[in-house]
This record gives structure tokens, sequence and C-alpha cells, in this order.
């Protein structure tokens, strides 16, 4: 499968790029705004992954935004919540037919006592990349319980539950199953998109935890 | 530890009333708008402890709702969201000095899609209770995450993190350790009363997710 993680030059984007390179096998395309940014970090993700695995490191490229989408299975939009409506209308026209776009961001508001999330006017942050995409692209909210820091971090498992929620359930169970190929990750079915604002929250509630406790920084959440 | 259950002869109720009996050890009395209810109920939970070991039946008694909360150290407001501000009110000028209230309630919408979390106007259910509160009694929120079949049942383990919420540090703890006495429960500082919105929300989140999933139906959750 082929990946474009939009955006892969932040802390979580970088988890993304490198996971699911190894963990998972994909190609991955590393988007940017610019072109030299892109390659710039494409390489160091290169370097990153051949020091685990030298044949790991033909799997990342770096492009621009619009055109590291061009043949994607699947573009991630790993951006903050402010440029997440640029980015999708950005990629748009380049989507190819078939592809999905997968929404991890979520609004927050941070202060001494932890993590608030904003709903935004549209219900969700999810909701405001499929008001952005065009209709026939589907479009999913996934991997926002999993902590940027543990998902970056090679030498460190990375386990949890992942709720999966968008309208279009074929395309939750592909990304449900894209989940499953990250290290000890598992999507779960979250229903349709009206569910989006109950699963970002959850990410709030999730590091508020960890602001409270010690030892519960940068943890995964398991239901069972 | 003498406890006050509150609308004690729901379902939620009465696992409270169960387990806090036999898990955690402590006097409960159940609580009701009527006295000859809160009586029977209360003869049926005992019946029904009797039969795991008899000597554990003394542990409960009956009371219409402003008696059961006189000797309380903890009251627990186990009624519909609908009804909470009224029964607060009403046991309001009886609660003894120190005494803690707990809110476990969460307002739902259920659809064909799972379940989802209405937001009231005070910012949460939880926050109806501390509204409707004397100031000088700590309110806090909790048992949220506990599916009330589960705890009902006391031939089959009950187990999970539950976020406990608060503006009162102190009762958030005795709170959290009244949690940590049931079952294989634990108690996790969730912060102040602002955070109660994510606690709540993560129940309509738990219900959708077992609508979903199969084998995920009235499971707890776990932060690791």
């Amino acid at each position: 499968m082929e990946i474009a993680i939009l955006g892969g030059t932040g802390d979580f984007g970088e988890g993304l790029v490198l996971r699911l390179a190894r963990d998972a096998g994909h190609d991955v395309v590393v988007g940017s705004r610019e072109a030299s940014r892109a390659e710039r970090l494409a390489a160091r993700y290169r370097d990153e992954l051949a020091a685990h695995d030298p044949a790991l490191a033909d799997r990342v490229s770096g492009q621009p935004n619009e055109v590291a989408v061009e043949d994607a299975d699947v573009a991630i939009a790993s951006v903050p919540p402010a440029h997440l409506r640029s980015t999708v209308e950005t990629v748009a026209p380049s989507l190819p037919t078939g592809a999905i776009l997968v929404s991890p961001a979520v609004a927050l508001r941070f202060d001494e006592t932890g993590a608030h999330y904003e709903r935004s006017e549209a219900g969700s942050t999810t909701a405001v990349a499929a008001d952005a995409a065009p209709d026939e692209v589907p479009v999913v909210g996934a991997f926002h319980t999993v902590s940027a820091k543990r998902l970056a971090d090679l030498d460190r498992a990375v386990t949890g539950d992942v709720p999966v929620v968008g309208d279009d359930p074929a395309a939750r169970e592909a990304i449900g199953d894209l989940v499953d190929d990250v290290d000890a990750l598992r999507g779960l079915d979250a229903g349709p998109l009206e569910h989006a604002a109950a699963v970002e929250h959850l990410t709030a509630l999730q590091i508020t935890l960890g602001h409270h406790n010690v030892t519960l920084k940068d943890v995964g959440v398991h239901f069972e």
C-alpha cells in the first residue's frame, strides 16, 4: 500500500512515517507544503529507518503535499487542526479515485489542569476534514488515542486501541486493518462520523490523566 | 464507612449496593423516594448478598433518600440525569458535615448508531450535581466507565479504570480509594470538575464501541 503523510514533518507525522514503513511494510510519501522540506525530512526518516534495517530506507520519499497524494491509497492529514481545512483543500484535486483520507488531529486547549477538547462548529475535527474533502473521498478519523512520543520511538512498543470513525463502513474497515498493522495497536469500529467528537474527546482525557498521574503519561487506552 | 446509594433501585444502584457491601465491606443504605420501596429493595439485596455469605446481609438497610444520607460518609446519586438536581436538593439539608456526594450519571441519547453524549448547560452531568449541592459539600464524578450489568453480576469480575473528577482533591482521593476497594476497579485522578465532560463522554464511546463490536459489550476501559 502507498501512504501519504501530509504534514509528515511534525512529531506525530514522524511516528506515522516510521511505523507505517517499518511495522506495516508500506511505502510512505512524506508530504509538506515545501518540496525542499519534504525531501529533507524524508532523508532524515530514511536514515532513522536504515539504522534499524537498511532495506527499509527505500520505502520513504518526500514530495509537496499535492504530489505526495497522487498515487496514495491512503492520505493521512497529520497537521494541526488550524491547517486541516487548507491542507485537505490543497490535496483534494490530486487525490486518486478510491483513496481514503484519514484525520488524526484533535483541537485541544491546554491549561495547568490538563487538556480541554475544543469542539469545532462542524461537530468534530474529523468533520472539518470531511467538510473540506470532495464528496467521493471517504474520510475516516483514526490514531487519536496514540501518543506521538510512543509512536515515534521505534525502540518502545506502541500498544492500545484506536477507535476508527467515519461514514463509509468499508473505509473504516480498511483503516482498522491499517491500524492493526502497526505494532500492537488494534483498530476498533466506532461507527459513523457523528461519533468523532466522542473519539477525539478521549485524547483530552488521556492527556489530563497523564497530567495528574505520572505513570499514565503517553499510555494507550484499551477496551476490555 | 457508611455509604448511601440514592436511587439505589435501578440497575446501576443495585450493582453499587452489592459491590460496596461485598467487595469493599461497607455499610450501605439503599435510598429511594418512598420508604416502602427502599425497604423492599434493601430486603432483596440482603437476600442476594446472603446467598454469597450470610454475614453480608447485615450491611444493607433501606431508607427514604433524605434519611439514608443522615450518617453517610459518601452519598452516591445513582439516578437518571433528569432526576439528579431534585434528588440532590432533597438530600442537601440532611447531608452531614464532611460527606462527599458522588455522581455516576451521564446524559445520553441512543440511536441505531450507538450512544451520543448530551452535554448539559452546566457543562456536564456532574456539574449539575455540583450546582445543586450546598457549597460546603464536595461533589465528585465517578463510576461512569463501569457497566451496570457487570457491576450487578457478583459472579463475574468487574475490571477497568474509573476516572474520578471534581474540584476537591481530598474528595477525589477518598473516592479513588473507594473505587479501588471494588473488585478489580482502579480509581484514577482526572482533575477538577471542568474535565467531567471528557470523563462522561467516554461512556458514550464505550457504548458505541460495544454496539459496533460484539466482543466489546459491557467491557471496561484501561489506561496503560
